[in-house]
């Protein structure tokens, strides 16, 4: 009962909502009689701005040494201009690879209150609850061969796409076990009418199937996905697909709903465990107290139910959140007339009071 | 003024929609004192069931013999399960290497009268007119190495990213002289800050952009992107990206306005060109006469602006298309109560009478 969870704030709002769901956690270990240990570590703009380097090898150590990493928001226009593997978004995908964090959990969920601010129509929208399981440690990301060169006086560009069989069987059993405890559905999407790692994809995913077979599977391609995303979302329950796919469907995804400052997310390996809100570092608004923190304490309440394996405590969020959203309050991200504006700290506030 | 065209119909409704097509550029014709030489060929599926090949040698020379290619579409149930390499899909991407068409033009309009068919408010959608411009013979489709094979005892499948100097160049310059016809705006898309290939992308198109200081350039991320395309789609004008970004994202964009039936394509070269529309073979409407012709109809009218340097026959088409829609005629997958429901043949009659 006691989880040690590095703390890594990063840039921007990343300080302000990471604030917002350590004091959530407080209210939270009270409740279930577990204790957090915290260690806080430098990532991002913020780890260059004093070390050079997005990801110190302190800020790793820290990670290696916890249970679950509970991370803020990197980047800026400040490191806009660095050369790629100096910049913020390195650090990310360095603490990806290295804590081999293969799984990406990206729920999308329309809640009633906040079905004005969707761009889709209400009927397309309203009951949607969909998650993204996309492979975050192989693909084009990691690929060997890539770089730059000349070749026959001209410049060439590249980089591959690779799949290994292991890689394919363990996210699909993430997606059918994930699948097991909701609609029993999995989409699984690729290019297998074109791609060979496609291929392979799909014929790995169908051998783990047969392990599962009270769950439903269906392949769609990624062309189709993105057309069918916004056309039908509701017939959506789990989508399992690689890294590249799944950086662009699960941003469509979030999308959806068009409450970008409501989204959680997970990254799961074998041993690690990290969580953090889909928004970025929102720079423009960063130091004035009025983010909306509910991606963050979302995040936590992931963390809750997977690394301390505590769902009734996470259930215990998502309930304060609906309420807080029934009962009219809302930062500004998400404020329509008629409802309550409210800051980063009132929110948590409101959240906390009904936990 | 005499055009050689070849006439691809391929599977499905393909046949019937071309009809359509041929129809109204007969009225064409006489109106502007054009000719069409017409040379019927194979391909897809209908090519297979006859040769085995879905692009049979006779179906290439006479592509390669025209000045545009008028294709319908290809696929079925009947041809899923044939090994990736003589499915009818191959035929397609063969023809685009071959005639090397190296930009596929995809526009997406938002037309007053259909705005209820589309998923987004109406106040998202409304006004929207914006063209996809996808590169189209390089990238992951045709990079090598490419394949599967045993590694370490394991399956392991890939393929490679990766475009040269003057692939990037060329595709550059077209969105930059289309953009000059239309709101002056280039959003470019890759996702430079991962990979090396995009890297080079977007330093190229920095590049040509020096040329073309009128029009306005942004880099947007692909994932960053999937997200605005929904968010905010009158933003975008002319959007410019690879071969498999492309695929994603311009089938997001026809998504959009919720009449798939509606959107037409054209994929140029040096020295070839290619009509089709974007919705697919539909096994399940086929021969039923119900199709809608009006992409394919307005693919003709990509082909006398493009291929037969006449504008003005093209703008008649599209009012044409737009005049009925006003006077609300709708084939089945655009109707909704309250319109008149008709079938192919009249809905191309309509059009006619209105040219
Ligand atoms: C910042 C970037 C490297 C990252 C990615 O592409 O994975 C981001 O888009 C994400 O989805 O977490
Ligand atoms: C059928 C398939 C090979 C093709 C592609 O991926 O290019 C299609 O999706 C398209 O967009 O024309």
């Amino acid at each position: 009962k006691h989880f040690k969870i590095a703390v890594l704030p990063g840039d921007g709002i990343g300080p302000e909502i990471i604030e917002s769901a350590l004091k959530v956690l407080d209210v939270i270990s009270k409740k279930y009689g577990i204790t957090f240990e915290y260690k806080h570590g430098l990532v991002g703009g913020a780890a260059i701005d004093e070390t050079g380097d997005p990801l110190p090898p302190e800020t790793l150590k820290i990670c290696k040494e916890s249970d679950a990493v509970l991370f803020g928001a990197v980047g800026g226009e400040k490191w806009d201009n660095l050369p790629t593997d100096k910049r913020p978004e390195k650090g990310l995908l360095r603490i990806r690879k290295e804590l081999e964090l293969f799984a990406n959990i990206r729920p999308a969920k329309a809640y009633a209150p906040l079905l004005s601010s969707s761009p889709l129509k209400e009927e397309v929208i309203k009951g949607v609850d969909l998650v993204v399981l996309r492979e975050l440690t192989g693909d084009v990301y990691f690929g060997e061969p890539r770089g730059r060169e000349v070749r026959n006086g001209e410049r060439v560009g590249y980089n591959t796409m690779i799949y290994y069989e292991h890689e394919i069987k363990r996210i699909a059993k993430v997606a059918f076990e994930m699948a097991r405890n909701r609609r029993k559905k999995v989409t699984s999407v690729d290019k297998a009418n074109v791609l060979e790692v496609s291929g392979l994809w799909r014929e790995v995913v169908n051998e783990v199937h047969a392990d599962y077979l009270d769950v439903d599977l269906e392949h769609m391609y990624v062309d189709n996905c993105a057309m069918q995303l916004i056309r039908r979302p509701k017939d959506f329950d789990v989508i399992v697909t690689g890294n590249i796919f799944g950086d662009i469907i699960s941003d469509e995804a979030g999308a959806l709903t068009g409450s970008l400052g409501m989204l959680p997310s997970a990254s799961i390996g074998e041993r690690y465990a990290f969580y953090e809100p889909i928004h970025g570092s929102a720079p423009d608004i960063a130091g004035k107290g009025i983010a909306n923190p509910i991606a963050t304490i979302l995040s936590a309440a992931m963390m809750l139910e997977i690394t301390c394996k505590l769902p009734q405590a996470a259930r215990d969020i998502e309930k304060a959140v609906e309420k807080v959203l029934e009962d009219d309050y809302r930062t500004a991200d998400i404020w329509s007339p008629g409802t309550k504006k409210v800051n980063t700290a009132e929110m948590t506030e409101e959240i906390i009071k009904r936990l």
